[in-house]
């Protein structure tokens, strides 16, 4: 079965950057990428989810969009998911093709990832930037790929709908630069962000948020025109980096 | 073995209620255990924690404080521990007895639980809250056992030196009514966070988190004054509830 096999195929990065593809597991998950109208390969389905009410619906959703849908067994469906438990669906789709437009409106917000590894902290940090009205999310070499199954997972659907891509931090200097875009970094040597006013704050804006402990490479350390720490109480070492994502988005918001 | 098989046994919320102990599991965790001062009763290590310098480092720090360190298989660690990697070191130790103290100084803010399940947002959210100065977290009924081994870990040792505690919602409201500290709560529907001056929020103050979709339950909402939202981009539900909870505790805090 060819679907089933390419699905396979797509555990691997190498396989999902030769072949622009992914796959979205769980009900949730594929729900959210119907709704969002990207154009999906197929879907492979389980007995299991013909079972139950929403289940039935998404595969009338994926039939009355002319989306494949091929039976498989629940060995066979396991054998292509990354979690334990792909609650009978999975879908393959092309990886959608993204670049960065340039800053418009009164405000805008890029969010930079610099060498962020683990997959559920990078789909949870991309769920938060969508919600927090962010314009576009950048993963610098180093970051997981964005289009690892537990990332997609994590997410919770908002890599559908948030414009979220790889960039090499020349390209995205380049950006910065050409659009007078200020590069801010979270570092906890900054400072403290209620030290911040907001009459302060730039339009047009990118943060950079690094790896815990590893800090950010000098090439970064460079571009960037101001640190900025969340303060916190004697003894505790960090946060949690999408929690700290998001303090610092929903501060460093103007809009 | 009896500390063995007492680690096995506290793999169960009912051992670890009749035993008043947890298991702490992993290099990192059981340093900050050490670190913390709480007592300990014992440690169980493997052949491969002496390989590494941290972890002798670790296993002197223990038998310096005169906690006995007893050698167990890998094969016994795993059949005690959470996690399929539990580097070769687990500690059993006394749950600490807590309560919550009258709020007192110029300021204070307490965290409420109300239902939140799962044990790694809730070991995040005491993360968070350890590092954003909160004075103590309540874990309503309905909440995960504070000391289940994920949450522990996902704490990142914050949970032993930040006072989080379950009680009944009766005994929070009777504490909050006795010291006058004003409930508030996270909910969807309230008044956006940056409409909340700085000016207006109280010198003392308990804000309540519920589990994403739940809602608060009817009893509890007749306690709440204020209730607070995040505002989000069109289209997004939710924020992870760590996430949120940092960004609320964040932009409440007033000292």
């Amino acid at each position: 079965m060819k679907l089933l096999s390419l699905a396979r195929d797509l555990q691997r990065r190498k396989a999902r950057e030769r072949q622009h593809r992914f796959v979205a597991e769980g009900v949730r998950t594929v729900e959210a990428l119907l709704a969002s109208g990207l154009p999906v390969d197929g879907m492979l389905v389980t007995a299991a989810l013909r079972e139950q009410a929403r289940g039935r619906a998404l595969m009338e959703a994926a039939e009355g969009r002319g989306i494949a849908v091929a039976d498989v067994s629940d060995a066979e469906l396991e054998s292509a998911a990354d979690t334990d438990t792909p609650q009978g669906v999975l879908a393959v789709a092309p990886i959608p093709e993204r670049s960065l437009r340039a800053p418009e409106g009164a405000a805008s917000r890029f969010l930079v990832l610099d060498a962020l590894q683990d997959p559920g902290n990078v789909g949870t940090v991309i769920r938060t930037a969508a919600a927090l009205g962010v314009t576009a999310t950048v993963a610098l070499p180093g970051t997981v790929d964005l289009w690892n199954a537990k990332v997609v997972r994590s997410t919770m659907g908002a890599l559908f709908v948030h414009p979220a891509l790889p960039m090499s931090w020349e390209a995205f200097a380049d950006f910065a630069a050409t659009h007078a875009v200020p590069v801010w970094a979270a570092d906890t040597d900054g400072v403290p962000l209620d030290q911040v006013t907001t009459a302060s704050l730039p339009a047009h804006l990118a943060l950079v948020v690094s790896n815990e402990g590893a800090g950010l490479s000098a090439q970064l350390s460079a571009a960037v025109t101001s640190r900025v720490a969340i303060r916190m109480a004697p003894g505790i070492e960090s946060l949690n980096v999408a929690v700290a994502t998001g303090i610092l988005l929903h501060a460093l918001r103007v809009e």
